[in-house]
């Protein structure tokens, strides 16, 4: 019997389950709908801040499938529609065309829910004002360039200080704009403990960005024209001719809340480790609406990544399809630049590891991405996490130039082992005088906290 | 009591040793003599193609610590002083003063074997002429450079296709000459199966330099000044203002050998691993007179690299210093470059495999370093062995540009960590546009080695 497997969402996740879904099962045993409620599909919002910047030809270099493609595969892809209800009782849901208004009523025997991320966005006097600017859709980023080109001036205030904000900051700064982040934490970039996101201010305030911290705005200003000229905090003014915002962004379920489906403590979808919603069979969610198990705390997490999209994608295409697959958990990885300065970080932040209960220490190293006599040698800083007794490895955070960032990767691999950094201390990581000095900075952090595990004593 | 240790050898390993003993036992608990043959301690062999071909200044940069601070910190250094016989019943060593030619016997209550490597220099007609080069001491970085200084023509020839030849064939070829590799393998970079090396001969290709592979060199052809002028293979002459020799290595044991010491199959020294000589309790050996045990294979393996060596050296210093640590294994990760064609490897070949009785998979990948659509995203290959039926990882090669050699360390914890290709799945690795497309390379070849695995089945 032919089944019927509906996608809500047509991104990383919702097509990316399709996909895998159709290379198992051909159009006579598994008929496809996807509905997307934008006007594209599969894309890399990851790459917007380059487009932005002008490195990247777009916005079509960022689609890596278009729904022209999705439809010669035999997925029904309805675009610019949106659903708006779900009955999970009755195995189906209510879709709206977006252009004609029209709804109708469709049934599925399979569900995945890929319904995405909703950017934040404070409900602050003057937000919604021309210059102002989220980076979540293509569409935002085409928006933004349209924007730039008619700013009068060249001034650009980037709030938010995560990735997205030091990105945007990079492309701006780039484009000639003087840039100045404003970010509420104690430091930028809040993925990482302060002592390591100083190094990051620092290093962005070398290539000319302006990072005010602890700052919270409060308004966005305009001029005669209603146009933004400056963003406000409580206690100052940041003149500005284009603003961006990139706050973070939260999971996108309402539709599901409405339906009574599990969600975490961030809103996100609750799924087991294939991927099902939690208490149901037939229904799937994965991508940036779902909340992942933290394989080093235990605990679910919200981490929406384009990465993780995917392989969720992977996941649940080969489940609904019949096949069985798994998606473990994450271990928090995440990589990112500002200019040529790189940042890592796996694991758990300090503040990460005492609200999970776990004592630590932690082991900070300055080491170089290659032999220090190799020209380019920079700066490096290692920073790792060990749990106190076990020495099991908790967490690193890297910030250097060449090489920093995905040296996080070895970290990633051990903790999704659970490895002592004692263990680590012997790891046979790659040596020669351009890759690495013959003591990796990993290594030499995982020596370090060896010894601070050892001096802790039990 | 004071204790007696003599370190023989004063390079990466014996020095290490020494020091990390002299930071746990103040030479009031402990005398420790070390002898070095040469002119020099701890210094970066793996440097010398860097300052040959002008990116390091030498040799000086190359030193890591003088035969000055060593003694400052205690440590009774005799240079240009060979052990010439160990005498293992008696707890004494014999050295020789290279200078003056004095002998004398001294004795020991612990022992440390340092006594690195050989560079294979074939025995053939011309091989002592002047214009061929070793690179494997400062002394050799020093005389090649002279012999470039005197050279009247811009030809050179380097012997040898493994990770020297091809570092000092990069160091030629920026100094301006005309580079011909000879190897007497089917490819260059036999560390590489056949068809990853090949990637490497054509990339090699690509930046001028030539390769000749399947070559045995029969001779080394002298001009009427008693130079080196060509270098003479079965069937054909290449010319040569200058050879360089990079054939490889052998461990340097005469001395180990003739006191009756353990050997293994490639003549390296055999330890525990606390890197105690089996079956003697206060001798240990480390550095490039050692084989190691392969994590993979489960097998002894010679892997001479500075990166072991160096901790060798600190579980030796701590183990002679009364304390406990073990150097539990390699799992034969190795990196190297060309130019931008980066090469990095670890775990089995397919030959090491099929000679450790395994039977496994193959699965080759073409990605790229970066997002597809990010400024200089270049291809990336990577080839993944796994076992049959268990699909355990056993190896990874990668030849590519930026981002590929370091790649390797991923897979090199993995291989420690005794994962599965489908385990691999699912890394949490770091993914941003400039440093990873969505699906990492490495996890591209996982997704692919377990399909493999599972269609060869039981």
């Amino acid at each position: 019997m032919r089944e019927r497997l509906v996608v809500i969402g047509g991104d990383a996740a919702g097509m990316s389950a399709a996909s895998q879904a159709r290379r198992t099962r051909g159009p006579d045993e598994l008929e496809i709908v996807a509905f997307e409620r934008g006007g594209y599909t599969s894309y890399s919002a990851c790459g917007i801040p380059y487009w932005v910047g002008g490195d990247v030809a777009g916005p079509e270099k960022l689609i890596a499938r278009t729904p022209e493609e999705h439809r010669a595969r035999e997925i029904d892809l309805r675009m610019r529609t949106e659903v708006v209800e779900l009955d999970v009782a009755g195995r189906r849901v209510r879709a709206r065309d977006l252009e004609s208004g029209g709804e109708y009523w469709t049934g599925y025997d399979k569900l995945v829910l890929a319904t995405g991320a909703v950017p934040v966005r404070p409900a602050l006097p003057g937000i919604d004002a021309p210059g102002v600017h989220g980076v979540h859709t293509l569409d935002d980023g085409r928006a933004l360039l349209e924007s730039l080109g008619s700013a009068s001036g060249r001034r650009a205030v980037v709030v938010g200080g995560g990735y997205i904000g030091v990105e945007m900051a990079e492309a701006l700064l780039g484009l000639g704009y003087e840039v100045t982040v404003v970010t509420r934490g104690e430091e930028p970039m809040s993925t990482l403990d302060p002592d390591m996101g100083r190094l990051v201010r620092e290093g962005m305030r070398g290539m000319g960005i302006e990072v005010v911290v602890g700052a919270e705005v409060t308004k966005v200003l305009t001029g005669a024209d209603g146009r933004v000229r400056a963003v406000a905090t409580g206690d100052a003014e940041f003149p500005a001719d284009v603003v961006v915002l990139g706050i973070g962004v939260r999971p996108r379920t309402e539709l599901a809340r409405a339906a009574g489906l599990p969600l975490g403590a961030s809103g996100g979808l609750l799924t087991d480790t294939a991927m099902r919603v939690r208490g149901l069979t037939d229904v799937w969610a994965g991508g940036d609406c779902v909340e992942v198990l933290d394989l080093v705390s235990g605990r679910e997490r919200y981490v929406p990544l384009g990465t993780h999209a995917n392989k969720h994608g992977q996941v649940i295409g080969t489940n609904a399809a019949g096949g069985y697959a798994t998606f473990p958990g994450v271990v928090g990885t995440a990589v990112s630049k500002v200019c040529d300065l790189e940042i890592g970080r796996t694991g758990l932040l300090e503040r990460d590891a005492r609200e999970a209960g776990l004592r630590y220490v932690t082991a900070t190293v300055e080491s170089t991405g290659r032999a220090g006599y190799y020209p380019g040698a920079a700066a490096m800083t290692v920073k790792m996490l060990a749990e106190r007794r076990t020495g099991r490895l908790l967490g690193v955070q890297i910030v250097g130039r060449d090489g920093a960032a995905k040296r996080v990767d070895v970290a990633a691999v051990a903790l999704t082992a659970g490895m002592t950094v004692e263990r680590m201390t012997a790891l046979d990581l790659g040596y020669a005088p351009p890759f690495s000095p013959v003591w990796d900075p990993v290594l030499v952090a995982a020596r370090k906290a060896t010894s601070k595990v050892r001096e802790a004593g039990w």
